[in-house]
């Protein structure tokens, strides 16, 4: 094997807390220990598939501890279109993935490290397959849907945020005596949603996964309310649906923004209790990384640092027992990981008195 | 004067951090230095309008350093109608003024210290009228837009959670090259979303006080584009207006959930920037108090009792250069404060180059 | 099996943040699910060792979210003394043992559920013997240092109070270009200073269990500064020695207060940088629990009552990939888990280029 | 008068959480409004007086949102010696006026806005005078004992800190039954520990303004135990001499290493409770400015340069009423604000029943 002499690193799709730290220990190891040229593309695949490239050489001074304490990326992100299928302005799509190879060649590139969730890696797999160079993979997604690694970066921070809502919406609920809904991101995986709700002391927690009735829903809220509690939690994911399945911007009149407002309607009337939504949003991605995720970023990639060295290339750096371990891509690349209906936590939240949909 | 033996303290209006600390400071200081039984009316008026009476006395363990820590009301609150004219189920009004009275003469109240913002001091100096009862005010409100007084009780940790979510939205703005808009509370008086969007690094703020124009946002952010930047940060107080001064419901087919999403369309067409916008909403009101907003609140608390037990009724308790003062009601409870046109802190937004309106 | 009617937990050793969540979990569950009547004995296995027994019955509303949020335990606890060797007040000992099995039958508790360390299972497990009931444990310790399990209740909040003071420190050792010395706890397990330390960017990480040389810490020093950087951060874990192997208050003089004051001396002798030390104490043990002690608490609670009620004693629970599972007393109680010299958090603290002992 | 065209600020004295902010106003709105160059001088007076110079000149990119979040200062500071009697290595003096006066000629220097303390702006001034260029001050000082300015740069911060402690300090004391001392920042006023005590909690505040005795702090102490509370908070600036009066390494044998561990052998004697020492040290002074120094901050850095833009030197920015004044140095150079006797929060905390001292 040849020995490398200059990695490439990029983050791909939505950004989230930690992918600076990821960074970071990338560009620190492969320096200080390899001697190696790190070369930061921007804007994901985009800087090798536009003209002029767009990159960023990881020189030593960027690499100090305030990268490792920045939300965010500091290469940029995108997360539109599919490189092979790429929409153009005019209308028409394109494949891009020759310019992605040209790219690499003109950059000299040997390797590439990608920091993705499991949709980027899928993708940008098969652009290194084109451009004839290896890739390791480090995951990143607030949602902790990618299989093979028990966390993905992004998503301790994501719980954090969404925990410290609720810590400020209990309050002002319990003086109000109201149900707060707290939508929370997740659009397909309920992951964010079931760590925080429980975190954050939610009665009630609707994930994509679990089926639910409004009438168990309102079942738990009037159960806590006989408990002599005036006020309660529900947190729920993006991607829930209406009780019948339906998305709801379905509903007629285009009258729910989301799931949360259709929620609130459907429980105030339930109940009789006042009920109130607050919907997170982008706040989510963002912030100062917790401990948690620094950690995580950092130790994937030193990881990656080393399976690009070595050469094992089509794996992924995974957290596993208190470590990284290495995942062949391919377990990775097959979707994302759901919350299973015999998750523990679907346990824990039960065990609490939680509804978390039909059992 | 006839000494008080028997004092009631009440939250009103939406609720806030610091209540509690305010509600603390009250029940030590009349407690232990004037030796009185202290009343914790439960849901603002309500607790002395409707039967059986809600209340709660205020021993010593209920005030340990804990109510200090936590966020909004343990008496409940409540901004639910006028009680002079007050909504009954069957559609018809009540004067429940009487009722009200009659409460103050069961609990033997002497004094009442009134927790609320300039509506509520406004309403309960006329119930304490009616009932024969002298009152003193402490000022809270999340908006700050209490005459007489330079802080309220929950301002300081309302722009703190702003200040919060614009911190953890610059790193993803910065990410994907985005214009991001933070919808703040402010229905009437911009100071949160003026302090916050300061505080927070804002590119342009929007306050109800100030008209703006839709080209003078637009221009900010192509200058911050310009310079090479390539994101931006808008704060907007939810009370703000469409550039030709309508309500943002007003807007045919009712596409607008409000005026966030509504700056969200008019800058992405304009500058060509994704757009996203966040609302903030309810966790502005919670959660743990800062340490201002502690200090303040149990400032208030102890003077307030000082005046109660000195017989100076019909004034409220405010905050000026480092120190508690006492103002008549008559000067808080002439309307809201706005944020005036000559407000130091517009010239500090301007100055540091932040679009907050036309001049 | 008889089933079980009466469950007693306690809290046991140093407190930390997530007992209460703890607390909470076993609770709601024991009684919501099982129907069982739950005592919560005061001040660890003193309260059944004492007379008059000290114990609360956990109703109903100690247990809402609140408690979920606070630090500390509020059944209390202690750290003083071999129960089957107490220290009396004339200087004598006594075996307490047959007090604690009294106290059990007077209470008539069927099971016992005790979050502690390894220290307080070996010694309850013993207690719970000679008492004839059955115990299951909770692992509980800022150290992180039990056996079995991937983390311990309490550990991520200590780990961020760490980051937390890091991301202080370095601001200031910057603007004065200071070396900045952090002792943490860990008397005999570097696993808080190792994962602060990564988290929060140190430059050097020293821990019991490593060996370092002083030149070595200064090398990595210099190193630092020659790359342009001026300052660096320096986290030690209490218990490391000298650089020869002896405690610290073995200098002569007694000039020393801890290993961090002796760092301070040696490295600004070594390298003529002005160095300061900070001792972060009992911070790390208190404060809101993270989102993740939280989690971790929870589930641990309704899994220990589940073997409880099963009569699955001699257990303790445990976190394993993302959930809870269950692991013999013996594997817990045969001392602390210290890091390991192939510890993976030792590969990523060196791939950045920390200094963390000799290899 | 002539327009100036090349601007200095520089950061001296002790660093805190802040300056970044007021470094981001100045060179901001300098630039933007009035199109000033403006020169950032390294380690405070050091820049102008060491040759080579050290500065750096203030463009736009410097000045984005992320200087606004960073504590610290980006351009260095010092606190070592008097520039008109300065230690040399040789062990002599110097003065180094004429150097700092020929920096200011060398760098074409028309005006310098110093940010810094009471101690800074009266040397900082001299300088000016022999250097013949006007300056405009920025108070700053974690202590807040700045003359003329309700408010300096960093206080609101380090109290903040101080609250955070006290906040994970109580759930410890109380789980173990302990009182805990906290020693705070302070050497010769007491705002820190009177704001922050307040605000945490603490049973006992002492500050060095004023007189107090062991047998008031134990009788606090004992009163609140009394009350059935089992632990107690203790809040003490690190100025704070024994009862006495004397400083506390007066001590015989060296065995206090400070305030702090005094009291805690004091209190545990006189009270027989188990109690433990904190110090807080340099944490205090770092980290990302709290909302209110950020606008104290941009609030004085955009009024700075309009002093000086408008050649009104000699003057300080202060703080008064919601907004940005000026005042004449002579007000602010007469040396540190202490705690009056009679100080506002003096009554609250003893309005509390707080003990800080004999009245």
């Amino acid at each position: 094997m040849k020995p490398i002499k200059t990695l490439g690193v990029l983050t791909s799709g939505g950004d989230c807390a930690g992918l600076n730290a990821a960074i970071r220990a990338v560009a620190l190891h492969a320096r200080q220990t390899y001697g190696l040229r790190v070369l930061g593309i921007l804007d994901g695949t985009l800087g090798l598939m536009d003209r002029p490239l767009r990159y960023r050489e990881l020189h030593a001074e960027i690499c100090d501890g305030r990268l490792l304490r920045e939300g965010g990326t500091v290469l940029g992100t995108t997360n539109r279109g599919d490189p092979f299928h790429y929409p153009m302005p005019d209308g028409s799509y394109l494949d891009r993935s020759p310019d992605f190879a040209e790219g690499v060649r003109e950059l000299g590139l040997d390797a590439l490290i990608v920091i993705g969730g499991d949709g980027s890696m899928r993708i940008v797999s098969r652009l290194c397959a084109v451009a004839g160079i290896g890739m390791v993979g480090i995951p990143k997604t607030i949602d902790n849907d990618v299989h093979g690694t028990e966390y993905a970066v992004g998503f301790s921070t994501a719980v954090n945020v969404v925990v410290d809502a609720l810590d400020r919406l209990q309050p002002t609920a319990a003086s109000h005596h109201r149900v707060m809904v707290l939508e929370t991101m997740g659009r397909d995986a309920g992951h964010i949603a079931l760590n925080g709700g429980i975190a954050g002391g939610a009665d009630v927690i609707l994930i994509p996964e679990l089926p639910y009735t409004l009438d168990g829903v309102a079942r738990r809220i009037r159960e806590v309310l006989a408990q002599g509690r005036s006020h309660a939690l529900v947190v729920v994911a993006e991607g829930v649906r209406t009780e019948q399945g339906r998305p709801v911007t379905d509903q007629l009149s285009g009258r729910y923004g989301g799931i949360g407002q259709y929620l609130v309607d459907e429980i105030a009337q339930r109940t009789g209790v006042e009920t109130r939504a607050t919907i997170l949003g982008h706040v989510q991605r963002g912030g100062t990384p917790s401990a948690r995720d620094r950690i995580l970023a950092s130790s994937f990639g030193v990881r990656a640092v080393e399976l690009a060295a070595e050469g094992r290339f089509g794996s992924m750096v995974a957290w596993q027992d208190r470590g990284v371990v290495e995942v062949p891509m391919s377990m990775v690349t097959v979707g994302a990981r759901a919350v299973a209906a015999d998750d523990p936590l679907i346990q824990t939240a039960r065990g609490l008195g939680v509804y978390v949909g039909e059992a």
